[in-house]
């Protein structure tokens, strides 16, 4: 099962942290950027090229540190196509590596367009009697807002490709109460949400417990973290907002279980962007220290 | 105002419809298809090259009848960057043809992510001082689950450029109501949604009295667009589900108000296939004629 491969890399590295591929033009060393500059001008080409060697040489140089990364879709889209093309070649270069890949895009729609959603990051395109693989990343995100037919065609790639899907339910921004922590009926929405991705998985269970369909719960919502463990004990959470975002290694702690088993952390700005503090080394020096430190706090605070 | 410009597209070619360019492979005419399978063979290139074909050939043939398209950008994303390179042709060639454009992507995330996508499908990508356009659409749907921070910047662009955002309040799909109707308080969930894009919108203005930030609201769903309207009289709408969805005219007739305005109506399938039950003409014409047949319905309904 998918969440088991994820777990287990997690135990192989002694390490539940994502590392988050989420460049933006201020986040590359100037050195990799002016480079090319030189080339390309101010065009998208240049920031094309510059997230490329970033990200290749973040991927290259943590490997052995950690599990998983996660791609910001967000980011390379706003390159436009040839920036969609960096995200396929990092999902590509990072699994070549033993990664575990997440796909952070945060789709949700219609059924039929959820297959197509589907057919793109977790499953295969059909044409005639062949199955294209696309991006075929390890995870997808998901919004729940449309309901269950929009969960369905995920689910199908869940099980016929071993893929995980991670529903958003409490997210890491301050506004996320403004519609996540609606009550609805007794409870508040993002624990309905929650009871859905969980019913949803029910056939889809690793041998450690956990399912293929997780959860998003931000590393700035501790009581919601708490709130969720406590209810299901089954969902496996993705918890994004460590670092920059102002989430704590000990705000986390309850997301995990007494092995230690439970979440993966994703930590973005605060691995790639360590170069930023720390310019005595090369970023990627700057990073493997920053996600060495990471490491460290998260252990502790999980023990 | 960007919503006043499709107030007047609509009243210009006396149609409220939204022509649906959402490309799935059984949807192509055959000798489109095999004529690019000839060439790539069983390759995504032969789906890129039949979707642009095929939706060009649309955009020319019905944009003398309908004053707006809507790309489905799951359909392009799941041919991988090529795909991604099609989608963005499609905005350029409907823009030129003088069409308001729609990318329907239902983006959705945290501010500083949220920022990344508005820049990509409505803003301007920042490299130095340069500003760069990508998809530059003139209009984006958004989802809501992450409140009111994951709108910001799509306001700012909105803004900035004179564009629209289409928030999910209520949509067409089945399953919609399992989120979207759990009860907030003494409401539907939907209506609180519609609430918030309508005080995010409150600046965005336009001289017919609608916003900049319209919602997306099912026509499979007419006692929420019964409800949505009489909450709202400056909310726009944008309808899907109309035709092979279930929705019918005089569902989606309380969308608009006593001068006929108010609303957009996508149709997708109905238009775009009607060559698959009228096979006597070129795709083209029975496109032509189905949307004929749509826009008398729909001007009959809010008569």
């Amino acid at each position: 099962m998918s969440v088991d491969r994820l777990i287990e890399a997690i135990e192989a590295k002694k390490n539940p942290t994502v590392l988050g591929l989420d460049p933006y033009p201020d986040h590359i060393p100037p050195e990799i950027l002016d480079k090319h500059a030189a080339k390309h001008g101010q065009t998208l080409k240049t920031l094309q090229g510059a997230y490329k060697e970033y990200i290749f040489a973040l991927i290259d140089a943590l490997h052995d540190l950690v599990p998983a990364v996660k791609l910001q879709s967000a980011c390379y889209e706003s390159l436009g196509p040839g920036g969609v093309e960096v995200l396929r070649q990092g999902v590509l270069r990072a699994r070549k590596k033993g990664l575990y890949v997440i796909v952070d895009a945060k789709r949700g729609d219609i059924g039929s367009t959820s297959k197509a959603y589907s057919s793109a990051y977790l499953g295969r395109v059909e044409l005639g009697d062949t199955l294209i693989p696309v991006f075929d990343a390890d995870g997808l995100t998901v919004n729940p807002y449309l309901g269950s037919d929009n969960l369905d065609p995920f689910l199908k790639d869940c099980k016929m490709y071993d893929k995980m899907i991670f529903v958003l339910c409490k997210t890491s921004n301050r506004s996320s109460s403004e519609v996540q922590e609606l009550m609805a009926g007794d409870r508040p929405l993002y624990r309905v949400i929650a009871e859905q991705v969980s019913r949803a998985g029910r056939q889809l269970a690793g041998k450690y417990g956990y399912l293929n369909t997780a959860i998003v719960a931000g590393a700035t919502q501790p009581s919601a973290i708490r709130q969720l463990r406590k209810d299901h004990p089954e969902l496996f959470f993705l918890v994004p907002g460590y670092g920059a975002q102002g989430g704590k290694a000990e705000d986390i702690a309850a997301a995990f279980d007494k092995q230690g088993r439970g979440a993966v952390v994703n930590n973005s700005r605060g691995i790639c962007c360590a170069w930023q503090k720390d310019d005595s080394v090369p970023f990627t020096e700057a990073a493997r220290k920053a996600a060495i430190g990471m490491r460290g706090d998260l252990q502790k605070a999980i023990r």
